[in-house]
């Protein structure tokens, strides 16, 4: 089974956080939630309360298999901090496992470490992911390496199914 | 007196359609609201609602002397549509006036034509505005060219008085 690190912030897309993390946990793994403050509440767009167990500051890669990104605004909100953009930026050049679904992207982007992958996303930043030096697939769910995206919400089943393959 | 066409969608950071809307008006300015649906109510991140007159597909660059995008989320659920990006490319490309704040640098990312400007912007775009080719300057207003551009809330009335300036 696998420790995942689920990076969270304030407005993520709530059914691109619930889903995946009660499909993770029901088949067995373990979800830690980190975000940019420890015991804050965090809210979804369509404002459900997520509680913030631990600070990004505060964790390590090595404590982690896999790292899960959710959607809608969340990664543009932890963007602004460099140090939630240094653990990503780690977590993807260590090889683990990281699973992005829709604005996920956004973070990788920032941390300089989307040249030369392939990913699926948000259509919307579909010019920055291409900018970066990536390339947009537009497929339910892409996997190059070590990264596991999907598009958007309706991804999700796919998303989930891909994921517990490759987390084991 | 000008004719700008703000180009507004759900999500905008309400503050800064509301505060420039009202001083470009007091000033004697006209203000076109236009957005992906005539008729439609967008509401801002805080609830601000705003009735769109006008479709983008419906208006042309002809029309007006300025365009005038606020931030927030508005700016990324507007670059999805490809009329809404094709506008903005044309208007940039035109040499007529265009007011960017916040996350508004967004929609000329996506229409391509931020490369060799200076902009400034909401810090977490700021990777995004670089890889597109252009520089990030951190001041409360930068001025290249036709772009006038701010970063965020705080800096609206340096960016109101550096517009009106503009707009004559």
């Amino acid at each position: 089974m696998s420790t995942i690190v689920a990076l969270v912030g304030n407005g993520f897309e709530d059914v691109e956080y619930t889903k995946p993390v009660e499909a993770f946990r029901k088949a067995g793994h373990t979800v830690a939630v980190v975000g940019l403050k420890a015991g804050e509440e965090v809210r979804g767009k369509h404002d459900t309360p997520v509680r913030i167990e631990r600070a990004v500051g505060d964790v390590t890669i090595d404590e982690f298999d896999a790292l899960f990104i959710p959607g809608g605004h969340s990664p543009d909100n932890l963007r602004i901090d460099p140090v939630a953009v240094e653990f990503v930026r780690k977590f993807v050049e260590s090889g683990k496992t990281v699973l992005l679904i829709c604005h996920a992207p956004q973070l990788l982007v920032t941390a300089r470490v989307l040249r030369g992958r392939r990913v699926a996303g948000w259509p919307s930043i579909r010019v920055d992911i291409e900018n970066a030096g990536a390339e947009y697939v537009d497929e339910p769910v892409v996997e190059d390496g070590n990264l596991l995206s999907s598009r958007r919400p309706e991804d999700i089943p796919a998303f989930v199914e891909a994921s517990l393959k490759r987390l084991g």
